[in-house]
């Protein structure tokens, strides 16, 4: 069981995301937050989403370098929504989330999140995709959503364990845990595998 | 909006299930839990289970008769989960669970939620059906989760919500909220056609 194996490990989250760090804790395992700002988020051009994920989510790996001891277990993790390729990002402020929350409206959106698992040694990367479906929204449920729920620190301008995925998702295609932020089943596999 | 249409009425969540109230509460509309035992809950024979599931929640529906008065709205449901058509039942004991869960494993399963929404006059059910794909799950993950989490209140014998749905589940198709007990957005769409 991956309980035994992380016996003397010592497992970073490095995420400001409260969403993460909830998902992690139902793993049972323990686990310490770690957090830095200013870390360039530009993506390259010319490569596709999923590889923009997983690059970001390597980026913010190498930039903890100094915390890797040969205990130390790093995970690090971005998540890009995005609408026939487009990358929708966090909005700005109430008309950009207004935007951004209508065009996903009535339509299938795609969450990417990529992650890095970063050891002394090695280091393992991936991408998980889940498939949203939004019903139509109306401007009064935008409205009412944004104005409550401010979703300025969203990529995509909702969280989908907020009002928003309980109201206007139809349906999902992949890990739920995946659009909330981490795909929790894939990192619990990757891990078992690692150690 | 929904919230302007629930004045001057009184909802009523008729369900044990602390997971169904917490569905409900995202919405953020008021209601009041009510609760009967002893409801009989034998299926007829004949009838698919997407059927079964909505003759369950109207079945509960038609035994709070007394609790509708002019200004109620009554939600029932219940969770079926069926693999190739066989409704796995609420685990006995410990065996039965971990047998439920050894069939699961590595498979795609059904999980059908029906609803009954009553109102003086009228009354509306549905089913909505998710796809639940579980990994290969091992011996010891089914024995640590039966062990720790004691699933015997959960038809499947399972909670996606729970570690097991953390670890075990590899992708859904369809509603997440459904699997946790009500297909909110259904219900939420139902209730602003219905007022």
């Amino acid at each position: 069981m991956l309980f035994e194996k992380l016996k003397n490990k010592k497992v970073l989250l490095a995420s400001k995301s409260p969403r993460r760090k909830e998902i992690l804790e139902n793993l049972g395992i323990t686990f310490e937050i770690i957090v830095k700002d200013g870390i360039d988020e530009t993506i390259p051009d010319g490569i596709n989403n999923e590889t923009a994920a997983v690059y970001l989510s390597e980026k913010k790996a190498k930039s903890y370098t100094e915390h890797i001891c040969e205990n130390t277990i790093l995970i690090t993790a971005d998540t890009i929504v995005c609408l026939d390729d487009e990358i929708l990002t966090k909005p700005k402020n109430y008309d950009d989330a207004f935007r951004i929350l209508s065009i996903l409206s009535g339509r299938k959106h795609k969450v990417i999140t990529g992650v890095c698992i970063r050891l002394l040694n090695k280091q393992i990367s991936f991408a998980d995709t889940t498939y949203v479906y939004f019903k139509k929204l109306t401007n009064e449920e935008i409205d009412y959503y944004i104005k409550n729920y401010k979703p300025y620190d969203k990529a995509g301008a909702y969280g989908i364990q907020e009002w928003i995925g309980y109201i206007g998702i139809e349906k999902i295609e992949g890990s739920y845990f995946n659009v909330v932020g981490l795909p929790i089943n894939k990192i619990y596999k990757t891990l078992n595998k690692l150690l």
